[in-house]
């Protein structure tokens, strides 16, 4: 394992294309410096922009994609033009294949959502892959999943949410046994949706090793840290991160127009003008780029499509992280330990719960 | 019409009782002076507080109730424990006998929703009440809903919570013809969940003249105030809200942190002071406490059970311009409108996504 790890780039994935994909994964190999690249692309402009990265050019590869997939392709539509011959799929079919341990791309979430799945295949016991970031929060990072993969869920697929959460925090937080909470409208037993509420009875039941179930938590407790992993389906998951960006976004607009009031608030701001350099880096979306493909047979890592270089080298180191700690390994072993114990009490309780 | 509004105040309820109410009822009573008090509670408690607001005791009447609600308790018993007899049934109750033309209460929000829904009853074309609020934009404000009172919902839910979120928007932002949108988690007509979708085509078909419909919308737009109506059903409405809270929360704590690290950014931050009193003056959520419980026989106003007296005394006037400019008429007018115009084209649309 070590370091070597092999990325497939899919390089003219992104708001950008191969001037930001390829500066990033030339940024990422500085911190992966045995790391391997497969370039993904239109072959004239990815090697016109691969010369001006001497060392990535010494340690990647140009494959030539005869199609990129559009930032706003249907999934159904990219499948059937882009199937085996645009970029983003030839850079999963590489993952696929064993050529690499892990696909990064920047291109349309649905379109690669589609792909990855139809190419990869979900793990035996995972009915639908999740989408799984890294949220900031006062202690650190949280991971928080599905933020918009998949849409609704019953409570065995929340379950699995968990565990595969808990599988990424372990890599990302360094933390033995990650602390697990099902996000809800209410931290009472009694409140919200039932799938929710027999998900939480099942992790209660089934006692799992690898993580730490600490029942409900609100929307306003995720950027407290209360948890390391928060545990929900697609849709709200989707609202929640994409609020909370939002919010953050309303905050630093509303905070720089009041510094810019006057000439003494300026000058307040300029003197205190560290505080603020903090505050932006903590904030800072690009350091959590690059959201986890989770329940699939394979590592793909997803860049925000307006990510600069580096914020995609974040989404290719995030990647390598992921190959490194044998993330696959981890959700295979717990999903196992899972089917073995819990399943039939699981769907028991579901049963009973009709 | 005027000023001369009936309150009746469940002086009990919140996580202090009578010495924030009556403080925020006399603090409330400044800005509506006509208006008319009906304060529940314990007898003896109230009436020693009343008599510190000379101004408030002469146009209250204290009207004694034996069971304080608590904030934690079961809805299923508060309403066994509290029906008839409460603080915050009475309160309810008096609306619901004509007595009052607003109820406001700090107590728990399930046992305030079930007592409101069971004393009061839902109007004829809505099935389940919503809980609406005020959210703070970078243009003014948004009224976001449901925030937590009904959890999912179908397609003609979302459509009445469109009109009754409209109608409360009209009152409270000064628009004539609210722009609404439903929360998804995209904004192409293909995504989200079937219900949201349908609602979609509903509310295009309708043309209705109150709202001007403005199609999807991101929880990372909400912020921005792009629409002034925001529509989802409770679960996503509650996590949303409460995520945008946690997030601001998380940045202001972000924010003290990074001005507090050394004396220079001490200096800076007491020189912009004025920039900081103005972001926590329009970041301050006692702004914008009372969210309006939609849909039901007479208007019941929630209040942060946290909330302070200034915090108190929104809800009360939030209550009174509700009252003032006559919210249930409008809602009616609305939902008739709908009845009469779509609903066999909306039920039609729901027969055909079958």
């Amino acid at each position: 394992m070590g370091n070597a790890v092999r990325i497939a780039v899919d390089a003219m994935g992104g708001d950008i294309g191969p001037s930001v994909t390829l500066a990033g994964a030339a940024s990422a190999l500085k911190t992966h410096q045995s790391s391997e690249f497969l370039l993904f692309g239109d072959e004239a402009v990815v090697t016109a922009e691969l010369a001006k990265f001497p060392e990535l050019a010494a340690r990647a590869r140009i494959i030539p994609a005869s199609v990129s997939i559009g930032m706003d392709t249907k999934p159904s539509i990219a499948l059937r033009q882009g199937r085996r011959v645009s970029s983003m799929w030839m850079a999963i079919e590489a993952v696929k294949k064993g050529e690499a341990e892990v696909a990064v791309s920047a291109g349309n979430t649905g379109a690669l959502m589609a792909m990855a799945t139809f190419c990869l295949r979900t793990m035996s016991q995972i009915d639908r892959p999740a989408l799984a970031c890294l949220w900031p929060t006062l202690r650190g990072h949280s991971v928080v999943l599905d933020v918009g993969a998949a849409i609704g869920g019953d409570a065995v697929h929340l379950v699995n949410l968990a565990i595969m959460g808990a599988a990424m925090a372990r890599i990302m937080l360094n933390v033995e046994c990650p602390r697990v909470g099902l996000l809800n409208i209410g931290v009472e037993e009694i409140k919200g949706v039932d799938q929710v509420k027999e998900a939480s009875k099942i992790l209660k039941e089934l006692e799992l090793p690898m993580l730490d179930y600490r029942g409900f938590i609100e929307g306003d407790r995720i950027g407290w840290g209360e948890v390391d992993v928060v545990v929900t389906e697609g849709f709200s998951g989707n609202i929640a991160i994409k609020t909370a960006e939002g919010t953050a976004k309303q905050f630093a607009a509303l905070l720089r127009e009041a510094l810019g009031r006057s000439l003494v608030t300026k000058l307040g701001a300029w003197i205190a003008r560290s505080a603020f350099t903090e505050l932006k880096t903590k904030m800072d979306p690009r350091q959590v780029n690059g959201a986890v493909f989770l329940g699939l047979e394979g590592v793909v890592i997803k860049s925000h499509g307006g990510a600069d270089a580096f914020g995609f080298a974040r989404a290719v180191e995030i990647g390598c992280e992921m190959v490194e700690q044998d993330l696959l390994a981890r959700i295979r072993q717990a999903a196992t330990l899972v089917e073995g114990r819990g399943a039939p009490r699981a769907a028991q309780a579901q049963e009973a719960a009709k």
